[in-house]
């Protein structure tokens, strides 16, 4: 953290274009504790995972994509869930971020974990399987706030944006929970 | 099952050349009950999962795999297991076969599950991923006898082929005890 | 199925003596479809699981238990979630159920589950647990429809009556599930 | 940690008399970094879990298990598993440390995991489910490295004496590594 900001990369785990988790990503940006930054990275143009083209080294996306990764402060995922579990789109982009074990980039990486949908359970379930695979690739994940966010069009505009209050404060709780985490685990 | 043989679709969740876990698909086609067929899908050249993609219609590979899918009997999944669960290469493909839900071609599909692994474990956790997956999309996965191979590179010879005979032996099992759970779920 | 009746135990995971659970199964109780029996076996008087005590015989509740299990057509549990999973109560009972493996009662028996919260989250976790360790012990566990039903405290009146209609109806449709499939399991 | 020494708390998940889980936390308790202690307590005496038992004042024995837990600096779990989750004795102890809420004693908690099985696969799966419990309780669970010990009849003697030394290695790493946590999240 070399210039005291603290750099935090969210994930998305949807390429849908009105995704409610990459909204959620953006307005995770408009409420940053003082000295956090957000950035967001894409997933969608990693070739699915293949461990034979990790050599002689692996592709430009993946490449730019680990280079995101190691060089963030924390991780902040938005992570949908499909069928009970991750999405393909996001386990394929840990796949890669992990491989090989002597880069993985996920190494150590304080984390903290989000999650929308239309649905009533808020992604409970895919935030669990995420947890399980932080646990190989060694992510330190903050348990508390969860942000899980049910009825998710009732909680979004028509242009994607976080409308709702309690939400909104929810966001912003979870964000300082991990700015505290990120200082505890690496003060500076 | 129109000729009376039970078609089964082999699905490998690994895009590697010299992937174990497709290797062991090849060895479970070599011991196969009498009546019972086993093809191969690749999911390799599946896009990642966008639901944008799904209007007016999916891409020309995902209709492919999922007409394959929803005129097999049973599927025989081979999941590696990485970073502690799913493949993303795997979910990826499980995601696209399910969407949109009312066009979900696992729904009600018996179905049965293998792994391989070059470390001790076996694939446990993976695939305890897999069903917990399999509640939402309706698969009816045998629950024994579990086939988890570790240590792989001491039972498969440099060709890929499965030679451990007391693993041949489990795989066998598995596939008869496919064959009798087909049957009873689907009696003819 | 001697007399052509489907006897299925119920199986609560609380032992509090207002329990949303029990009072689910009690409501279930209500609603059979014809021909099936529904009895509330209680796991309170169970010890703690010490496999020092199996021999020379288990204690007299832990027999009685296994009794009224291995006697039930079909099992229904009525599981509360508490830190995320199975109630140690619940717990408990399926570990004494399970030991000896030899004469594991759970083996091969058909099962439904519901449970009940007053949270927003609706057991969806520990149902995903439970289903986890039928694996092991060889449950067949209904996919679907799930009762997983949250804001208990609306639903019930201060009898402990189920009186939320909806509610009421998805019960019902579970129970009809659970008498087709045992029917397809276990054809007469 | 007023006299500078770390205090950990052992927690066996069986209650077996030759429980390979309580001799792993006693050999744990041979090799000690300087500035830990180990104590050991059992859950064998707590009473099957029951919410309306909280009040006025819960039984005698979980108030004394809720005292020791809130005294120690770390917690350390030897969990056996038992049908491919945490057996029902140890949740028992988690459900009566974390109710009520307010005073749930496993919050904030650093701990680490252990485990012994006859087995092949060495509590892989408890671990994780014991993880997924720690999520809500707000343990905070060291990652790695992770201690699953197979075939633990040819690593402990007949006294019970862990002799297999690449295990005693391994036990040892994870102390150091639960030392480092410790004072990693909590410095004096």
């Amino acid at each position: 953290m070399a210039d005291d900001m603290m750099r935090v990369l969210g994930i998305s785990g949807s390429l849908r274009e009105g995704s409610y988790n990459t909204a959620l990503l953006r307005a995770a940006g408009e409420m940053l504790p003082a000295g956090m930054t957000l950035d967001i990275v894409t997933v969608g143009d990693l070739p699915l995972f293949n461990q034979d083209l990790l050599m002689p080294e692996p592709p430009e996306p993946v490449r730019r994509f680990k280079a995101r990764v190691a060089a963030a402060d924390a991780l902040l995922f938005a992570a949908p869930e499909y069928n009970y579990s991750i999405s393909g789109v996001l386990k394929n982009a840990i796949d890669w971020g992990s491989r090989p074990l002597a880069q993985n980039v996920f190494d150590g990486k304080p984390a903290a974990l989000m999650g929308a949908t239309t649905g009533l359970m808020g992604t409970a379930r895919v935030q669990l399987h995420l947890r399980q695979i932080g646990v190989f690739v060694n992510l330190l994940i903050l348990n508390q706030p969860q942000v899980l966010i049910a009825r998710a069009a009732e909680k979004f505009d028509d242009a994607g944006r976080l409308t709702d209050e309690p939400t909104r404060e929810h966001v912003r709780k979870l964000l300082v929970a991990l700015d505290a985490w990120v200082r505890r685990l690496n003060p500076r």
